[in-house]
């Protein structure tokens, strides 16, 4: 791997038979686009189908749409498509509000079934997920532990309700194994709740299999939704009829249109619905989706295997200042690698500056999404051919790298 | 009026000096839509505007138009578009979430400031909020009160921490004079949040001069936001550092990309803010609010209460089995008029089969927007025309017409 050229990576390119996939998304000429972990990219038939909702289904069909265009329908089929990169049955997923959101949903219903009173998440876990946790555990008088990472399975106790987990780690990449956790929770009389963020579509998921109960997730990430696609929730079968939503809203209503004042939540996991789901949003989305057709993530997540070992071992040779934080392993990490530098923020501009992105996460890391739909290795190759410029040259020392703005 | 002949209505269109603004909109051949109450016309710009959005700011720019694009300020950009149409100061008024997670964070937050233990709403109120409201009363523990429309100013009383009211009712368009109630209830000691939705772009309002401290309203209908367009939300200057919003997403922190475990609220109304904003609905909103560039309420206001008179004085002429449940008099009604008759749902149905739309809510109720925009006075004597044939043919009575589906 030391020594990965150029010609050998055009050859991998050459050789891979994902490649094709990469047609389906609009790439932007000159750019090497590595942060579809923030914002995947966009499918090339996304224009012509939001073009077709907006001017045929609003435009023409106006509110008749939410019956004969299925608006209706929408986060349970955009829900149902989720649920098989995931490992979940398709009534167990629905698509609705955002992560934050959904994550409230959650945590209030979970934390009301249970007699305990104290949440237990990760230092240094997205910061939506403990923010919000610790709105609910305020709300609800509870108590939020938030421990190390070394230290959240033997916190784990007696009094422990919900251990809110984000299944691979937004900065470091540092992925938990599902299922031994959740079944350590489950031993405890704890419930888990997973953020798959930066997993689904990332990596192989076995919900079902790994015994999940509950889970959210991002819909513009790695499913390539759009900016602020909607989210999607899990909710294992078993649970559905347990929970209640303490977002009342009419689309979870047992019978939206039937307009009574009492509320009488809907079966399933259609409960889990609040209000009007943004459907140009939802049908970005789909568009996502689609291209996840007739591949499977074992597939997907072998040649992201193989873009991390090649990036990894270019990095190593080529910019050794920068320092991997993302484990080796690949049960043990994500699809995204992370490297800690004290000058991450202007080597992180500079790289923005010669058309390679990624991203900074404070304090001192650099981000890169290698997303295998769309992404070769020569994307790889000439991105760390570029970064190793701006580091033998230094030229990250330009004082126009170091002006901090608002920051993604 | 009895004998508003189609001559006169086309002379009223003719003399309209508001007639130009209906070229903003899309709308279908043959068609006469009564519904953008329910749902609003498609602005003809909103199409270009998306693509772009979808194709530049998505596809090429890509992760970076949070900044270069602004994505990052559109809740607080679009809420300040809305402001003067309702009344308020542009960093009162925010973009984000549905109206019912909007409602959630208002009334928890607003609850959590008294120590009273009752909320108050109105029996047959939409249902949504009574739903939203009954989770939050059993969330902290408050008693829910729902009191009939005659009742609720007496029922304010000494254990009433909040009073919720829409401001226009959804079905019979009967409208609150938000002035007085939020007084009377200020002088008992009670806050009051007022739903919007069927007010804003469709009344004048005056959130600041009538004392309103909380509100929110619906971005897909009189603001032609576009299908499940994100909604908005208001708070009045003086109560914004008190208000800290049970949804404690990251998009409301203090720092967003500071990325720290500990949450502090944004100052101002940009804690209310929770996840990552649907930017391709927000969009489509932004092109809605375009239309009421130039225009004030108070001259669309003019020319609904004329529409409303034609209507109602050609219904009671020629549809005189419908009965009119809305208000004659303008300041106690809304922008739209409803009509009674045991048979609603099939005469609403052969009347969308004669391509009027208006909508149907259950039980009896016909529910027609005359949205001033982009509707003349043609348009209504056309549908009354053709809804005055369905009555004396009794064309309702056809089976096809009584298949009940899902209805919105």
């Amino acid at each position: 791997m030391m020594s990965f050229t150029l010609a050998e990576a055009r050859a991998a390119d050459a050789a891979d038979n994902l490649r094709p996939l990469r047609d389906l998304f609009h790439l932007p000429e000159g750019l090497i686009y590595l942060d579809g972990n923030s914002l995947g990219a966009l499918p090339k038939q996304a224009a012509a189908r939001i073009g077709q909702v907006v001017e045929e289904e609003w435009g023409e069909e106006l509110i008749r749409s939410w019956n004969s265009r299925d608006w209706i329908g929408a986060p349970q089929r955009v829900g149902a498509r989720i649920a098989p990169l995931i490992g979940a049955k398709p009534h167990e997923v629905i698509v609705t509000d955002s992560t934050s959101v959904n994550l409230f949903k959650l945590l209030v219903a979970a934390a009301r079934l249970s007699e305990r009173r104290t949440l237990l998440s990760e230092a240094g876990n997205f910061h939506t997920d403990l923010h919000i946790a610790s709105g609910v555990a305020d709300l609800l008088g509870l108590t939020l532990d938030i421990a190390p990472r070394a230290e959240i399975e033997s916190r784990i106790g007696a009094d422990t309700a919900l251990l809110l987990l984000t299944h691979v780690h937004y900065k470091s990449a540092e992925r938990f194994d599902m299922a031994r956790i959740t079944a350590r929770a489950r031993e405890a009389g704890a419930m888990t709740i997973w953020d798959l963020s930066h997993s689904a579509g990332a990596v192989p998921l076995e919900l079902n299999g790994s015994g999940a109960e509950l889970a959210v997730g991002c819909g513009y990430k790695y499913l390539n939704g759009g900016p602020g696609a909607p989210a999607f929730l899990y909710v294992a079968e078993h649970l559905q009829e347990r929970l209640v939503s303490p977002l009342r809203g009419w689309m979870g209503h047992a019978e939206p249109f039937a307009f009574t004042d009492d509320y009488r939540p809907a079966r399933g996991i259609d409960r889990m619905l609040a209000g009007t789901p943004p459907i140009l949003s939802m049908a970005a989305l789909e568009c996502g989706l689609d291209a996840f057709d007739g591949v499977t993530m074992a597939r997907l997540w072998s040649k992201a295997n193989a873009l991390f070992d090649v990036f990894h071992g270019l990095m190593e040779q080529r910019c050794p200042d920068l320092v991997c934080i993302t484990p080796r392993l690949p049960e043990q990490r994500g699809s995204h690698i992370s490297f800690r530098h004290p000058h991450a923020f202007e080597i992180c501009q500079a790289l923005i500056a010669a058309e390679v992105i990624g991203d900074f996460r404070a304090p001192d890391v650099v981000r890169f999404g290698l997303t295998p739909l769309y992404l070769g290795f020569e994307d790889l190759w000439q991105a760390v051919d570029r970064l190793a410029a701006i580091m033998d040259s230094e030229s990250w020392r330009e004082p126009r790298f170091a002006v901090r703005g608002r920051v993604t």
